[in-house]
Order: C-alpha cells, then structure tokens, then sequence
C-alpha cells in the first residue's frame, strides 16, 4: 500500500554541523524534514572547535550566535609562531592577527568551544521549529525512482537499537554523515586526493598548568623534538594538535597510535624549557587524516553530499565545521526557492559549482599551511607587521600569502565565481545600470556585501544593517537611496520611480506576491509582500528627519526595515554616510544591491529616475526564476548556467 | 535549646531585584544568606521593565547582562515628545536621545523586559551558588538582642503555605519587602514625602495594531483628550501608562479604579487621529502612587533596609529597579569587607548617607519630571538638536535641564559626595600625588571610571578595560602605566618602585593578603594575592610589544589582567594611547586608579618613581582598613566620616 509510505521533503542523514544547519533552516521555513543519526546522542566532546569570523555572522544572521556565544568560547584574535632557538629552546619569532582590521569583519576573532555545544544550540533550534533528529537510526538503501514523481528518492532506515525498519519517500536525500559515507559509497562517488602525504594526529583537550606565556593563543611550535598547534578552548581548556606520524616517514603506518601519556611526554619536550603538566584531560582521540575531495556532490540532483562527506584535510585550520555550514546554506536556500516555486531547477547545479570551487581552494590552502606547518619558519621581521591594519606595505611574500590565506580561513575569501546569480561581465543578461567591479570594487558579486552601521527609524535602534534581514530564504534588496535622495517629499524622485515600477503587476516582485491579499501583514516586517524578497531602504539623511509616512507606499508596508544613516564609522570618517560609503556609494546616486539569501552579493543596480533600476533588476532575476511565478506550472525560462 | 538555632550571615526579606541582586552577589562571595518572598512565585509578567545604561553596565560587570538580553527586551535609544496640534490631532514636537553620546556609555540604551525575566536570571544563579529563595514566606518578628553577639539579629519566620515557623539568628537583616515593609514599620522609620500630590496609574502590557509611527518609541503624547505614555517591550509589546486621577483633581480618590475597556477607550482617543487597537492585553494594574522617602535606611546598623522600601515615585522614568540593583551592590559589598576583616564596621553608615542622597536626588528630579509631564510641551524647536553628540550649544534652559537627568536617569549621574572612600580636598588624608578634580576631571570620585577598549596581553582579546575586573568584592587598582613606561625591561622604573613598595609587607596590599602561603594561584587571574584588591596594568605600547615576563613579578600573577593600549577609539582619535587618554592621562606619566568594588572612583594617584604613589594608596586605604589586617581582634583605625 504505497499510500502509506510517509512523505517528507527531505531525509537528512547524519546530525553533525552540516546536516544540523540544513535542518534547522529548512525546518524554519516549513519543510518536512526527516533527520536521522546513527550515534546514539549528540557529541558530548571534543571533535571540531573552531567557528570563524564568517560563520560567525551567519549565526548571527540565524539569531544563533549569542546562544553559541553562551558557552563563553575561547576568543582567538591572534597567532603565535615559535620556532626553534639555541640552548634546546623555544622562541616566539611572530604573531598577526587570525582576522586582520582590513577584513573588516564584525568579530574579528575565532571562537573555540566544542562540537557538541553547538550541536546542543541547533538541536534546540530544531525543536523549536517541531523537528528533531532521531537516534540512532541508520540508512540501510537509497533509490531514485519513478512510482511518486513528486516524492522520486525512496529510503529504508533502521533503528540501530530496536531494528525496526522504516521506507519513506522525499524529494531530496541529503548526506551529512561525515567521511564515511554509505550514500557516497552507493552513488560510487570516487574521493580525490589532491596530495598523497597522509598523517596521523593527536588532539588533546584538557586543562594545563603551565609558564608558556601563549597559552592563550593560538600558536604553532616548532621545536628540535616535533611540533604541536595549541589552541585556547572554552573553560579555561587548551587543545593540542601533535602529528604523530606522516607518510612521508621511512617506516609510517596509518593505523599508529600514542597513548596520552606518550602525547604529553612529547608535548612536555616540546613546550620545554617551559613546563606543561595537565590539571585534567577531557578528550583524547588519535586519527588518521588525508586530503580528499569528492568528484561530484550529486548525480541526479535529487541526492546531495555536503561537509565532511565531500571533503577532508587537516584539522589545523579550523576550516571543517565552517565549510560545512557553508555547505548547508546554499544547499538549504536553493532548495527552497526551486520547492517553492520561485526558481527553476536547474539553479540546484550551482550548489555543487559554487561549494567544490570552495572545497578545492580549501584544499590547496591547506597544502600550503601542512608545508608551512613542517617546514617554514618565519622570523620575527618577517611577520611583525602583519597584524598592523591596512597596512598596504608588506616585507615579503610569505605575508602576502598569509593574508591571502586570513582572508580565506576567516571566510571572507568564500568568494563563488560568476554564474547566474554571481553578476560579471560573461552574464548573458546586461544593463547599462548595473554596477560592475571597475566601478565600484567593494561590491563583488559571489562575495558578501561589506558591514554597516545605520540608525533604524522606527525605534531608533543603531543596528548591523547586514543582519536585518535574516537567512529566511529570501533575496534581500537593500536600497541605497543615495546622497541626492533626501528625506521629505518631493525629494526622492528616483526612489518614488523605482518604487512604482517595483509594485507593477508585471514585474518581477509583484509576480511572485503573496496570493491573499487579505493576508495580515501587520507584525510582518520582513516579508509583507512577497516570501521570496526582503526590502531594506537606508536614507543618507539624520533620523529625525525621516518621516516614514512621506515615503512610497511599498516601503511603508517596510516600515521596520527602513534606516538611517547618521552614524559615524571609523573606518569611513570623511563619509558623509557612512553606510553608504562602506558599499561604495560616495556620489549622489543610490544603488539597489541584490544580496543572495545566504548574505552574498549578486548584483548591484544604479538607481536612477525612470524605469531603468527595476529592468535590470528585472533581468537578472529573469535569468533564474520561473516565468508565471507562484502559479506554477507555467513555462521555465531556460537555464543561463 | 539556643544552639539549635540556626545561623546565617544575613537574612534578606524580598525577592524582588534589591533583594535578588543582593542575595546573588553575597552568595558568590560564600555568605551564609536565608532569603525569603511571601509571594508562592516569582513576578509572572508586568510590574518594573526599565533597565538603565549604567544597570546594564552593572549586570554585564557580574556576567548576568548576556542572559537578560537572551530575552530579547526592546531597546530605547530615543524619546519621542507628542503634543496637540490643531484639528485635534497629535504632532511629534521632538526627540531626544535617552543617553546621549557625551555620557559615553558602553550600551546607550534602556533595556525594557518585565521584571519577572530579569527575576528568573537572577534566581538562576543564586542557585548556581547554592543559595535559593523560600516561598512563601514572611517575616514575623525580629530583634537585635546580644544572646549571641556575633549574630545579634534575632528573626522569626513562617511559611504561609504550612504556617511552620522557624526562628533564626544572623549578622544582619534586610528588608527589600517593596513599598509596603513589615520592617521599616516595626522600626518605626517614618516615610516623608517630598511632594503632596499622589496619583492614580493605569498600565497596560500587550500587543497593539496602530498607524501611530512611534509605537517603537518612548514616547510621552499630550493631547486634548489626557496624556500617555509609550514604552517599548518584548515579543512586540507596548506598555502604555496614563494617568487616571490625580490628588490635584476636585473629586480626587485614591481608590479610584477603571476597567481595561476604558483605559483602551482613553488610548484610542488621545492616539486619535491614529488608530489604536489591541491584539491582547498580557497585564493591566490600576495603582495610587505617591513620591516618598524613608527617613532612615537602618537604626542600629543591623537591619538595613533597601529598595522601594525606602524609596517610592512615579513609574514613568523608569527608576524603581535600577535604584534598587544600586541599593544592593552598594550595601553588598560594604557589608563583605566588614564581615571579612578587612574595613571598619563604621563604614556601613556609608549605605545610607550615598543611598539616600540619590533617593533624594531621584525624588527631585521626579518631580520636576512629573511637572513635564502634566504642563510642558516642548516645541521641536527647542529639542530638536538634544540628540547631537557632544553639542556644545544648546538651545535652552530646558534642554539643559534634560541633559542633566539623561545623565541621572541613564544611571551616569549616581555620583558619591566626598567620604571616605570618595576621595576630595575634604578628606582627612591628602597627599601631593593624589589627583584633584581640576587636575583631571575625567576622573572624578564618586563616580564610575570612563570606559576604554584594550587588548589582553595573554590572548589579544579586545575586552572591555572597566569590566575585566567584575564586581567580586575587591577594590581594583587600575594601573595606568603612562606614556612613559615602556614595554621593555629597564623602560619602567616608576612601574618597578610601585611594585616593589605595593608588595613591600608592611604595604596595605600585604597586610591583607592571601595567609595560606601554599594557596594554588595559578588559575586565579583576579585574587592571586588577596581577597580585597584585583589589580589591572594598562600599559601605552603596541600588544607585540609586550614580554610579561619583562613585568615585576607582582604583575605576572596578573598575568590575565595585563593589557595594551593599543585600539583607536573614535571618541579620542588623535590620542597616542586611547584608554589612557579616555581617564584623562595624556602625559608621561601614568596613574593609580582605584576603583570601589561597585565600579565608582575612589581615588586617582600619579604614578611616579619612589614610594610616593604608595605612600599616597597606604594613606587613603588606611582610611577605613582594620590596622591590622587579617589577623583580626586589633586596633581599628578611627572613622574619618
């Protein structure tokens, strides 16, 4: 009896970051989801510890930071090298900062705590939104076939402790469970390794007592008996990486061991001269580690492999659980505007286009940092200046590609290439008033848009205008209104322009309006319209001289989102708003800047009187949305990609 | 059978924020506290909302300000002033900053949640501590007889629920009963009342559907049809005061009731033309309420008094709770340096003198406010440039007077007269080096230190300079080390000699000192050495540029609290080192502040080479220390109060 099997839009397997970020979004925005783990409760300790500026403001862009940020991580703003010195001792030969001020990152530091305590965060979020992960339950078989078109993957599960089996159909298979994976085994999915070199590491989390003055730091040692990463964790706890064997050694063996006490020992020597002895010891684990990346991240878009699964390196970095929530906002986003009728399918390709392009450069990345982990060691005049903001005067190479890789490892340098959402010169679509990068560089499509500081006018709050409009699956316009704009009517004539051509029946944004119009839009400041857009108007102009009454009636259904900006930046001192200026906007024209729903430009339009502004917005979104909108049904424009 | 009585270092009476704020910060500490409410729950909802910036800073210094805002509580930045316009409507006459940038202040807004959330924070680590609130019960009896000297106060208690009674003995009593006290009346303390006029409150709590474009404001509207006042909420409430008699009226009764209906009708026709309806209405309460001020916050020194218990007003500026957070950190930690051997019992006349001064203060300005309300309608004119930061010029008398109670309601204006711990060219002690008010006005006693942002040595953390020593009990010695002192060994002769006469075991720092010589200091960052004082070095120099283990030894048990000045701050842009210049040291030289444990200056030294700046500390600590120290039972030095 087919009509009994349960439906769900998604089955999600493995609750680690990546399948716990997918769930949480999807389950906010009404998907059912069906998400198993095979470990009978969530991780308890130790494993992956380290959230990076970036994945800090999606958190923050989720309302889930200040519940990370709870567990009072450790905080780490810089790195410490030492090196070996003579009279069998150590020396600090450099420090910079793990996120440099030209980043100009909202929270420019790591934070450290364990896996679990984040997983504890999504978990709760989870059930808040009535999902759950059920444990431990495995998948047991996998199919894509047609006996329900709408519902095409078919999946057995199995309770690991009662046995009991379940089949259940979903529009999509997501796999999260880590680099062993049964579902990229099945699909005969190959992992490439880009470098042959494998090592086996131990990792140490406990609380030490000792004079190393960096111990609170991040540091790598070098020293004539081995090196080690000291990591600063939450509750006063220090991690330590050791490799304890690479393949490179005459005699290596993947499966070669090292109790705790053997680890300490060899730490102790290494600290040396200073002393280390443990208060306690809260995880120890010793694990082979190499470098590979899967050839696809799905076959027939209907399975999906994200984190771990599709990607492995070393630990050093602190790169795997970032790359995962990586992973799981892009999948999440684009599988929901294609569900919902928004998008087309085949914008389910950029998913593997976009995060495999990440992936590799992750990889390359972290080729460089093993061999600079083994091999290089900076002196002190090599690396002194590069914690210094800004400054554009650099000693050598090897600070260059330390900047470039800060830039990377913070996820600043999460940048996707052109593509259908990624406006660039080889978009089939173009319009005169689209901004292109050699006219305002800190707008880049594929890359986010760059932090500010507004006024909102209807509480007066100062807020972080990137993050008011939530990952809520929605494209979020902000309108730049310009310097020319001013506040009272009669003042905005672009602005009142753009907003009649945006409410026509016929464009892009009405086409995909709520249906009921008696819907009750009161208390819904982000999506009065539309599910699929978030508007956001910021007035170079003092608070209190914005009348939201005076604006075009779209913005006023916006009435929360609209803000001023009046407040001072340091960085933009001269500006005369400074909102403005951090996206590159100093003349007197506005701009309409298109940010992805996971926070990343995809285009920028000039605005201007007329109907230009909204034809090209128009345009760009042709290039992926369906053309009849919530209808459905209706015809697909083809795919650009 | 008098040793079966129990004992407690304190018995606190009320669980409302005077007594929760006291009972957590005195069960930290490791008091022996029995705290009772004769309520059988804490608030559920309504009642006090409004936490200040300068409470906001208190919370955030005891770790608690994270978990008040997890509650997501509205956030006043601005009031805005509505009066009658002709057509019988309402026009928004100005606005105005409710802490304007010139304060400085680290959160520069009123947090507004019901008091039962900021209840169940406390409750919540009053638990982590071990201690916890009975309900419900209430005092009976009490007396201070000399059966037992060292717990004079004699207390009978009694569960309302089972009517068990329990008689017990502590050191002290205190009573946050709220308006209505079993103690002070039994006491027989008189309450005066500052001003004759008494009013009838109507408030209401709930969620509202209006077009009036400031509901996310404060707002205060005067229109034809009565007065209101606005106030933000949490989850989107709006809490709305009016007036609903007045003592002035010709048919003035107290008892004077009204019905939700026909405080929503009033609403309705003074937001008229705006609409104004209700979505649901979570707490309504009709209240008489006058101004009063008890004659006398304790007559023996033994059973103190706190709170509304001594001190009532209107609701509309938001004072009552944050009065009392400052009632109880004031009392608190007076209370700990006597018990614990370190001050003179004569200190506790202190509670009283400081306390009741700024009840005094805060009944003046209610009134004065209480005026605005009812008569003045300020014209935008007039207000409209109250919010420009640092605006030198202002317009009127009037907007002077505001500035002076932004300052007093934001918290920034609770400023100490002269005593013994606030240092003047009153006090009994003086010495060359102390710093006078016109020598630096930035530093004045009585008051809280200015904020500054620097970096920790031992992890680069940029931290909150004022909050890295939290409210422990301990005086805090911020050394400021000058500009110059610099970083390397043999650049800090003046930093050295300070050392070395701080430690020197004469000094009043080793007097009171740690006596377990074995005592594990290494985890220890804030008391490595004593109870009473936590030190903290601020030295001008570049984060790199600092070795700790160049430091005096005293400093690097310290090593948590070492930090550079080395952030631009935008409010002093062309200062060589920012938090240096921020308490007003822009020389060479450099500074000894000490800071009262509850945050406000004691007294500033200039730190120079020799044993001046020591000499200067001895003479002010021995003020109001025990001569002796720890050893207890010695010679208390006289009171200079």
């Amino acid at each position: 009896m087919p009509s009994q099997i349960p439906l769900y839009d998604i089955v999600i397997i493995g609750a680690g970051p990546v399948g716990l970020l997918l769930s949480v979004s999807l389950a906010r925005w009404g998907y059912k989801v069906r998400h198993i783990d095979n470990r009978p409760v969530p991780t308890a300790t130790g494993r992956a510890d380290g959230i990076q500026p970036r994945s800090l403001e999606i958190l923050q862009n989720m309302g889930l930071k200040r519940k990370v940020m709870a567990f009072d991580p450790a905080r780490v703003f810089e790195v410490a090298f030492w090196d070996p010195a003579p009279g069998d001792k150590i020396v600090r030969t450099g420090t910079w900062a793990s996120c440099p001020e030209f980043l100009d990152a909202r929270y420019p530091y790591t934070a450290l705590l364990h896996q679990g305590l984040i997983e504890r965060v999504l978990i709760e979020d989870l059930e808040k939104s009535g999902a759950k992960v059920q444990r431990p339950w495995t998948i047991t078989r996998f199919e894509t076939n047609h006996k329900n078109p709408e519902y095409p993957v078919e999946v057995d599960l199995k309770n690991l402790d009662s046995n009991v089996t379940d089949t259940v159909r979903a529009k999509y298979l997501f796999s999260g469970e880590g680099a062993r994976s049964f579902i990229r085994e099945q699909l005969g999915v190959q992992i490439r390794h880009k470098d042959p070199i494998s090592h086996v590491w131990g990792v140490m989390d406990g609380v030490v007592r000792t004079n190393f003055p960096d111990i609170k730091m991040k540091c790598t040692i070098h020293s004539d008996h081995g090196s080690i990463m000291v990591i600063p964790r939450e509750n006063n706890m220090v991690r330590l990486y050791i490799q304890i064997a690479s393949s490179t050694d005459p005699d290596f063996d993947p499966r070669k061991s090292a109790t705790v006490e053997e680890v300490q020992l060899a730490a102790k020597k290494i600290f040396a001269p200073y002393y280390c002895d443990w208060d306690r010891v809260e995880w120890y684990s010793v694990y082979p580690i190499g470098q590979g990346i899967a050839d696809k991240y799905t076959l027939d878009h209907r399975v999906f492999m994200g984190g771990d699964v599709c990607h492995t390196h070393s630990p050093k970095a602190g790169q795997g659980m970032n790359t995962a929530f990586h992973d799981a906002i892009n999948f999440a986003w684009k599988m929901h505007l294609v569900e919902s009728g928004f998008a087309s399918r085949s914008i389910l390709n950029t998913y593997e286009v976009e995060r495999k392009f990440i992936a590799e450069t992750l990889l390359n990345f972290d080729n460089q940092y093993a061999a600079l982990f083994s091999k290089r060691q900076p002196s002190a005049d090599e690396v002194s200046d590069a914690h210094e903001s800004g400054s554009s005067e650099t000693k050598n190479e090897f600070v260059e590609m330390f900047k470039a890789n800060c830039e990377f490892t913070s996820g600043f340098g999460v940048a996707y290439n052109p593509n259908i959402f990624n406006h660039s010169s080889e978009h089939s679509f173009q319009h005169p008033l689209i901004i292109t990068k050699s006219q305002n560089e800190k707008l880049r499509p594929g890359r986010i848009m760059p932090p500010g500081n507004v006024t909102r006018v209807v509480d007066a709050n100062v807020v972080h205008l990137e993050n008011e409009i939530p990952f809520n699956g929605s494209f979020r316009l902000f309108i730049f209104a310009g310097l020319s704009q001013g506040p009272k009517p009669g003042q905005h004539k672009a602005l009142a322009d753009f907003a009649q051509h945006l409410t026509h029946p016929d464009s892009f944004y009405s086409r995909f309006s709520h249906k009921d119009s008696n819907r009750d839009i009161h208390h819904d400041s982000d999506n009065p319209h539309s599910r699929f857009f978030s508007l956001a108007l910021v007035l170079a102009a003092r608070r209190p001289e914005i009348e939201i009454s005076d604006l075009p009636a779209v913005f006023q259904d916006y009435a929360g989102k609209i803000y001023a900006d009046d407040k001072k930046d340091i960085r933009v001192l001269e500006a005369k708003a400074s909102a403005h200026a951090k996206v590159g906007l100093e003349g007197e024209e506005g701009a309409v800047i298109v940010v992805r729903p996971d926070g990343h430009v995809g285009v920028a339009v000039r605005l201007v009187e007329g109907r230009g502004t909204v034809d090209a917005l128009e345009g760009y979104f042709r290039g992926f949305t369906v053309r009849t909108g919530l209808g459905g049904g209706g015809e697909r424009v083809k795919s650009y990609l």
